[in-house]
């Protein structure tokens, strides 16, 4: 019992020195830019809804910040991701491999093709997919048939996997990509957490078929609700806009459509805000940056832990501040969440593995030590940018 | 030729003399509330997304306002649509009766359950699902087994039907209830169009088992993009909170979702603007009766059409004003669309049936002989509350 408090109050008094005493909660945004004006621009014209400048300008701006050539401002990273796999060609019956360590909304949209998520586990250096042990399952569980990755077990074509760059930090994307291709299946990236986060100097985002981006209020940006999906592909693109926008034609009165569409498009109202917050996003991430050399620093003299840090050869945003656990403590996680949870440090372990979820308990998936591992030992600190940012209350 | 001209330019003098010579939009809204009080207080709180008081605020006023027991926002009034055919029962394979004469959200939604859309028709009195001819096709095309409607051409369960209260005009949905009671059929309502109607006295939307609200740009009142579900019962409107967030379990810091939800929530600032437009509500339906009442003054001058009343009994927020030509001049649609639009008042059809729309052309449909005259002869005029707003420049 003594053991526990003791780590347990090291944390909270870690976290302490890092971001004062008060209260702080996980994530919140900051607002200290264009927000109220282009706000207010919108009403004063009238333009909050499917019309208005403010959701292209956010596109534009999308694109050139992340390199990607196209960029389609959608309603949510959910709905980002469930067109960004559609676009890659999965359909009915198809499976994708996706992280068994996600949030949920990556297993769901895969459901939302009418496919099927089969879970696959992570390294823990990057908390992403484990490229080698992708491959060699693979190798064992699946054949090539007329081009397609064939599942042996369940006779279904695996179309896609979803590499998530969790909690910032890139996967090893290169050699993730090497494996799909040897194995004919699409790359969609789940960068729904990932905007500033770079591999070799090029965004996260960039690499697959197509990715999605999220805006959610807890993101390193917000639109209030807001995702995109970004591709390199000006056919996709199109898509992209026609699928998420009702698939209606263009006309000057006619309302026709030619296939089952969705009403997906972000309002203006939304991107308004999205275009204040991406004019400040170098700031946060200097500032989440900041912050993370900060805990690093405090964390250091803690034993039994370490912070995650940025891949090698990569540049994480640092979207949420991570602590691991070494495995002899990892029996302390949940009163170590008691602890700073209690003094209002706002703390979280990670999300329920998806193949501990009941909707997904009986999906197909590989051996899942690692992530198994990793939730037991992770927990996320308050990563907030106004914690650090210069002038900053 | 000469005939059509003369019509066609009667039609742009009425609109002229009621709407002014400038060009006017077909509806566009009006922000002159506490929108901007209301997002400041977002931005300053930080509460723009997931999280804050506006959403269950504009749920509660929602609820009040419609005499519904319950509100939940959304993302739009597809999202809606969709969770309140689920929460009907609506899932693989079930049919559900759409009007053909609606927008594409309503049979859309219908697939996103994995069922099928089948079409039927309108009467002219109030642009809405015909009971009498829905009730003696059901007679001839269905059969109930084991409490179930059974397409005998199909085999399928028809599971549900969705009345659309067409631009904002009450279906007669007294006599459409009886119909569905008598063969076992849940009735969803799509009240998109129709905040503000009643059916003696009682809001549209709080007469199914569920009922779908938007607040698109274009509607009555926005919220930039959102809808709502409405329902009287309280389980439902539990689930439909829980399935549109997700499917997360309340919990301190766990993650953890019980079934495959969706993320459909509306995000803080959009309720933000939709509480500053239900202040204004009441204002805006007085002006749009006004300007009802002016169009109807000025084309009672005009033969051979006539303007859309709202069904006697029935209140409609006449959210689309509707001019309806006789068949014998409904070849001239097209040159007064053109004629309209030319001088700057934009005016339009109604939209392209789905049945005639690629995507749904081989669902099944009963003989849609009064949507098709409809569709010929109907023409949406410039709709704006501010048009004959008291004070509004």
């Amino acid at each position: 019992m003594r053991a526990e408090t003791t780590l347990a109050s090291q944390i909270v008094e870690a976290i302490q020195v890092v971001v004062g005493k008060n209260p702080v909660v996980l994530h919140e945004p900051r607002f200290a830019g264009n927000e109220l004006l282009y706000l207010k621009e919108c009403l004063d014209t009238t333009y909050v809804s499917s019309v208005g400048k403010f959701v292209e300008h956010f596109e534009v701006e999308l694109a050139a910040y992340t390199g990607a050539k196209h960029a389609v401002a959608v309603i949510n990273g959910t709905a980002a991701l469930h067109i960004a796999l559609k676009l890659a060609g999965v359909g009915l019956d198809d499976e994708v491999l996706v992280p068994s360590l996600t949030f949920v909304a990556t297993a769901n949209a895969v459901t939302y093709c009418g496919a099927i998520p089969h879970f696959v586990d992570c390294e823990e250096r990057t908390l992403g997919i484990d490229p080698q042990a992708l491959h060699d399952y693979l190798l064992d569980e699946s054949e090539i048939r007329n081009g397609q990755c064939v599942n042996r077990n369940t006779g279904r074509v695996i179309r896609a996997v979803v590499p998530v760059h969790t909690f910032g930090h890139p996967v090893d994307i290169d050699r993730l990509l090497s494996v799909a291709q040897d194995f004919h299946i699409a790359v969609v990236e789940d960068a729904a957490e990932s905007l500033g986060s770079t591999v070799s100097g090029r965004h996260t985002g960039t690499f697959g078929v197509t990715a999605a981006l999220s805006f959610n209020g807890n993101k390193t940006i917000t639109t209030g609700g807001g995702g995109a999906i970004l591709t390199n592909d000006p056919e996709l693109s199109r898509r992209a806009k026609h699928l998420t926008t009702t698939a209606k034609m263009r006309h000057r009165w006619e309302y026709s459509h030619d296939e089952i569409g969705y009403n997906y498009r972000m309002p203006n109202i939304n991107a308004a805000i999205g275009c204040a917050q991406l004019e400040q996003l170098p700031s946060f991430l200097e500032a989440k940056r900041r912050l993370f050399q900060r805990y690093q620093t405090e964390f250091a003299e803690v034993k039994k832990l370490r912070i995650v840090v940025e891949p090698e050869g990569c540049r994480s945003n640092y979207w949420l501040q991570t602590l691991l656990l070494d495995e002899s403590v990892a029996s302390q996680r949940d009163t170590i969440l008691d602890s700073t949870n209690d003094m209002g440090l706002v703390t979280r372990p990670t999300w329920t593995l998806m193949h501990r979820l009941v909707p997904y308990r009986k999906y197909p998936r590989m051996e899942l030590s690692v992530a198994e591992s990793l939730v037991r030992r992770l927990i996320n600190l308050p990563s907030s940018a106004h914690l650090t940012m210069v002038g900053a209350s």
